[in-house]
């Protein structure tokens, strides 16, 4: 086929060059030859993908098990508290690769990606929280027992927490931590010295901060008790500096009595929506397939069974573990085979096992639990071995297998997940798949370190996202993760940020401003129709350098994804460009520098850098809050999602109650302007006519002018009530004045008509006096209906 | 390097395991082997991309010349007037080649178009419009010298043009042209008659039917005269309507006299706008390189005479010509590689030389001009041998050759074109570069056939993309094209865009409007957290649907972009994904429909089919007006102004109506959905929880839907009219029978416990008597209360 030669009925080409009907009689058929045509030659030196492999720590050629589709599971958060810098390296580089690959080399990708929402740190992190909460709660005073309680608490936590990370001879001997500390807080002042206790144990430095805050709060408190000051807020005080230290020994006491599950779920809940939400302010393009462990439980259920039943698994007291020896010692498996040398390091496989687990009566310190029996104050699901819930690696292998059924080509994670999490759930998967390769390429991302240090609570070097997105773009992130490799070790630091990753970012976007005003400079003056054409030999240069210059970068990405030189093909070609701009000047040809322009474009939003119409020459400009550009759809569901759930509101009370719905209806259409709209920044006012004036505003202006709004209803409502006040008392008065009925206020012979002192009145007088009768009569006639109508309202 | 065997230094890992002074000291570095990798095997079945190639006839493998980046030329249009369905045809299907290359397949294209703004069809068109017009303004009133002129210029077109259709007995002696011509009107009307003339001359129905509109005039104009009417407009009218006869004549005397060559370039200038701001409209990209012959003369005079050097070109007379013969015998060449069969056939061959060609002095008829002497009133530029013009086909080689260098990977044109002038042209160019393989593949566009005709003006079967666009969006023109492989005869008719066309349009409209409606529905439900997954074996399936799907559409495009399997791949999974919606309800796992949506709504946007943010799942809807992007309010505020009138006319209702309003409620309820929202496209389905779904669509199809909604309910409300009629005098009938009070019916002896005959009645008598008299005595209560009622109601 590739040497072609084609044979051509003569039949079909008549009209060309024969008389119809000398074919058409005789249906001879006559072949022309076409010239043999020899395919091109494929260039030696292409390159082909290759990626670095965990399984074999080199770069293997990557090769899909299903033509050009991959399979891939990347492992997600256990979420039980902010994302940080550490989840941000790398879910985006993570997120680069997946774009590399679908919208570069043109896979078919299917990403799925788990959350791990059944965890011990989420158990204890949802007790702890919970018991110091009403701990605090039931702290309505400052008192010598709360006092002693939070001392007592704090030794425990000193003892526990504090002392590992110091040398044997160190360490206070019980019921003298308060008396040790003071010589402790001068050591650990001690670089040096705190370095050697770091070196013991690394969250050394947190847990000392912690009992430090606390033993400064139990000072105070100590003395404030001692000057009566015992209010709630001073108790309160001394609960919150102590949270740390009282949650340890609260969940030592009361842990096993929380037994609400809603409290683990809705902590795991929360903290997965702040994850999305940080994961869009980074441009991460969510999963095609999301799966949570407590959606899975069934699932993990019946994998372990069959484990069980393929002889890799065994059942202890409720809990099921790996048999780690006899998988290791079978012919078609290997255990451990990412990081072999990791092979019984008990701190990484103790780690792995979680604070809650009661590992007693394992056939090895290397297996690991499949499942966890769960003790009082543990959530809990119910299984073959009783009430229980899933370890750790095992959600992995059943997920994964769920979704993407007997294997995979690409699983990816952070480096630190390598051993013991993922070599156990690759173990767990070959050993229920009873196959060994359930994973083509492991991708493990580089570790982040931060100013030279790991990142650390305790080193007030732990940023959170949310921290990190206030001080840089998601772009600028995004670039600075792209100058690495993406499975090295990273530093981020300051310097970084605003040196090289604020030069490249000013560079591509001065490359752009200038090349769109090229354009639309030479449309302007459509001078590219003077008659002449501008491609000469810097142009044709230009071309080249373009040419090498995508060479170059499918190079770098065909190499395991290097980004750092690609990122340098691209300035290198602006800069390139840049010189092709300054020296041609009025004989600058600009369809090759749009070309060059719309390549760099296409190509920074394909690594995720791009903002707002994918189309448009360039990268976009980032909306200034971090906000994601909008599309027609986006931006017009909330609104319609309102004005149908109001019409479904009106509708339902309209069918349901009948005639007698006028009131909610009001009160429906209040709170469709007053709260619905206001988030959106829609003001309804209401006008005069019954139509009202809809305007977009600022949302915060709009809830602004809504608490105004209500202060001032309410102080109009005051002034008003005051102005009743006034109104009602001054008509009192007047009523008063009709108390008296005419007769006796006029006896005779003030009676008009009447006489005085036996004189008849004088004809004014009698007038005025006759005009005074006719005035209280009327008083006193409102004055006796007023009495009746507030006798009838009252 | 597959077989990778990788080496781990222990000194990076000793952290993990050993403690640190061992090594520090040492510096001892110990191996860790992980266990053996072996690479997945690559499929057998995964396909290569080949396409069908004009040198073969056949598909071959496609292997750019550099690695993954492709050269590609593709000939542009001659402009002259305004672009038709056939360019539709060829530049939209390129445009689809051109984005699978670069979208689908990921190659860096280089795509370059020529314009052929010097022609000969050019320089005739702009010096006869310019001769007829200045003829026009001339013509001032009617005589009988301008009616002999026209006249005489109808007879030589008659001879020229006409006769080349006729037998030759058929043809009339010089100057009895009008004596025949009433006889050959008759003969014309007769099909087979004119069928036969097109045989032997494609054009003669065009000449034919421009004669008998002069024909017309001149008589028309001859009875003026004889009444005369000799005003300038009836003299206008004579020249309007022979403006065709004229043009022949008028060039042939004055022609030469034409020296402004200002008026082929405006000409070309202003049809070659009009072709690009067709292209804009049919979504067809720009090329990233753009080249004008007027712009390239200089290089052309170059390469010519670098083709006289190397031997395989002569000069006669000012003119220099191919000579094929010398190259086809060379041992090096070929030549008519694409289309052998075709060597020597004249007509072909003198079409491509143009209609002002003088090819007196050829060696042989096969040879072609590279450079042509110009004539008076021919656009000239200076060359060795003197004024001329460049050929036709010399262009390409040169442009070609001057963007791309010495060979391309793809050359692309419609087929009409494949000989003489892509023969013509790759001759040229090896015979430039001394090479044999110039273009790697060349691909072909195939002809487009209206009703099964060829168009043609003559026809009326002759459609411009204007006039196309008004009766049909370009995505249904895309669509169409789509559905036929690109380098087959096509044949365009209205049954196929009303038909299939419109069909695909609607599945695949339906089908994101559903899709976009699930998600949204879920988002707002967040139905996805209730503690349960949803991928089970439904999803597995259509998961699995989906990955078959990706094959078979790379698969389709890897056999010579076969886009129509490749749209039908996409219609399956269209009807498979609908087949698992409604079957899943609310057991549906949104997440899978999603991600179907996302990767149909990718590959049709690929196809170039997509409108507005191409990150939007789905395919945007085509804007009425062909764009202008609405910012933010311009997209709310229509929905906001319904919202808010809604909400004042409930509003008002409520405080004008108070209890009463619940019926007029529901009717503003109708209102909105049925009315206000449906121009919006905004469909509110309610649901039985009487939440409504809130879905965009397109307001064509709301607008129809209600229409068909509005006759169904109709037609339902006719049923239920007679049924209540029905049941109306059933009621009465029933009703009637209780006219009569018991009093009247059962007289004596005949009331309960009365006599009969003397006798008092019997016991069962009396019985069935009183339950009777109970029974009648209950009818006419209810008569009575029945007529009561219809009183006051009446």
């Amino acid at each position: 086929m590739l040497l072609g030669r084609a044979y051509f009925p003569i039949l079909h080409v008549q009209r060309l060059c024969y008389p119809v009907h000398l074919f058409h009689s005789s249906l001879k058929v006559m072949a022309y030859e076409q010239p043999t045509w020899k395919p091109p030659s494929r260039r030696a030196t292409d390159p082909v993908l290759e990626v670095y492999n965990s399984f074999t720590r080199t770069k293997n050629e990557f090769i899909p098990r299903e033509g050009k589709r991959i399979k891939w599971y990347n492992c997600g958060p256990t979420v039980y508290d902010a994302a940080h810098m550490g989840h941000a390296r790398n879910y985006v580089t993570q997120d680069i690769l997946r774009r590399i690959m679908s919208d570069y080399f043109g896979y078919d990708v299917h990403f799925v990606m788990n959350i791990t929402d059944i965890d011990d740190k989420i158990i204890l992190r949802a007790r702890q929280t919970y018991l110091v909460n009403k701990f605090r709660s039931e702290s309505t005073s400052l008192t010598q027992e709360l006092l002693d309680q939070v001392r007592s608490s704090w030794e425990s936590y000193v003892r526990s927490k504090v002392s590992s990370g110091l040398s044997s001879d160190a360490i206070p001997p019980v019921g003298s931590e308060w008396q040790a500390w003071a010589e402790l807080s001068i050591k650990a002042a001690d670089n040096k010295w705190k370095n050697e206790a770091l070196k013991r144990d690394e969250k050394f430095d947190m847990h000392f901060t912690a009992a430090s805050r606390a033993h400064t709060a139990i000072q105070a408190a100590s003395d404030s008790l001692r000057f009566g000051q015992t209010s709630a807020e001073t108790a309160q005080r001394l609960v919150d500096d102590s949270a740390d230290v009282l949650a340890l020994s609260l969940d030592k006491k009361y842990g096993a009595s929380v037994t609400d599950p809603s409290l683990s779920r809705s902590l795991a809940r929360f903290w997965e929506a702040k994850f999305f939400e940080d994961m869009a302010r980074l441009r991460v393009k969510e999963p095609d397939t999301l799966t949570r462990v407590t959606e899975y439980v069934p699932e993990i259920v019946a994998f372990v069974e069959r484990i069980v039943q393929n002889g890799y698994a065994y059942e202890v007291e409720g809990s099921v573990y790996f048999d780690t020896n006899k998988f290791d010692s079978s012919e078609t498996h290997t255990y451990a085979k990412l990081q072999p040398w990791s092979k019984g390091n008990n701190d990484l496989l103790e780690e792995g096992e979680g604070a809650l687990s009661n590992t007693t009566g394992r056939r090895s310190a290397a297996d690991f639990a499949l499942w966890k029996a769960s003790k009082p104050g543990e959530p809990s699901w119910s299984s073959p071995w009783g009430q229980g819930r899933p370890g750790w690696h095992i959600e992995c292998s059943v997920m994964a297998s769920a979704i993407l059924g007997d294997g995979m080509d690409i699983h990816s994670g952070g480096i630190d997940l390598a051993f013991p999490h993922h070599d156990n759930e690759v173990a767990q998967a070959e050993a229920y798949h009873q196959c060994n390769a359930w994973v083509g390429y492991f991708l493990h991302t580089g570790h982040l370190h931060i100013e030279g240090l790991k990142m650390s609570k305790s080193l007030k070097n732990f940023i959170t996202i949310d921290e990190i997105l206030q001080r840089h773009s998601a772009r600028q992130l995004r670039l600075a993760f792209l100058t690495q490799l993406w499975n090295s070790k990273m530093d981020f630091s300051e310097s970084l940020m605003t040196g090289e990753v604020k030069n490249i970012e000013a560079t591509i976007n001065n490359f752009f401003t200038v090349v769109k005003a090229l354009i639309s400079q030479a449309r302007a003056e459509e001078s590219l129709l003077d008659g002449n054409h501008r491609y000469h030999d810097p142009e044709r240069s230009l071309t080249d350098a373009l040419c090498q210059a995508q060479d170059r970068f499918r190079e770098a990405l065909c190499d395991s994804f290097d980004t750092p030189s690609a990122v340098n093909v691209l300035r290198d070609l602006i800069s390139r460009t840049n010189v092709y701009i300054n020296s041609r000047a009025n004989e600058l040809d600009v369809s090759v520098v749009e070309r060059v322009g719309r390549w760099v474009g296409g190509m920074l939003r394909m690594f995720g850098l791009g903002e707002g119409d994918p189309t448009d020459l360039g990268w976009g400009q980032p909306s200034q809050d971090g906000s994601v550009t909008l599309n027609r759809e986006e931006i017009v569901m909330p609104y319609l999602r309102i004005l149908s759930s109001f019409r479904d509101g009106v509708r339902q009370l309209a069918i349901s109650k009948g005639d007698g719905a006028a009131q909610e209806i009001l009160a429906l259409c209040d709170k469709l302007r007053d709260t619905d709209l206001v988030p959106l920044g829609v003001a309804l006012d209401d006008q005069e006519d019954g139509k009202a004036l809809v305007k977009l505003v600022d949302p915060a202006e709009l809830i602004r002018a809504r608490e105004e709004k209500r202060a001032q209803a309410e102080a109009k409502a005051g002034k008003k009530a005051a102005a009743q006040e006034l109104e009602r008392q001054k008509k009192q008065q007047k009523l008063e004045r009709g108390r008296v009925p005419p007769e006796q206020l006029f006896r005779p012979p003030y009676v008009p008509g009447g006489f005085m002192a036996g004189k008849e009145l004088s004809k004014n007088r009698t007038k005025k006096v006759q005009k005074e009768w006719g005035e209280q009569k009327r008083l006193h006639e409102e004055y006796t209906a007023w009495k009746k109508g507030s006798a009838m309202t009252r």
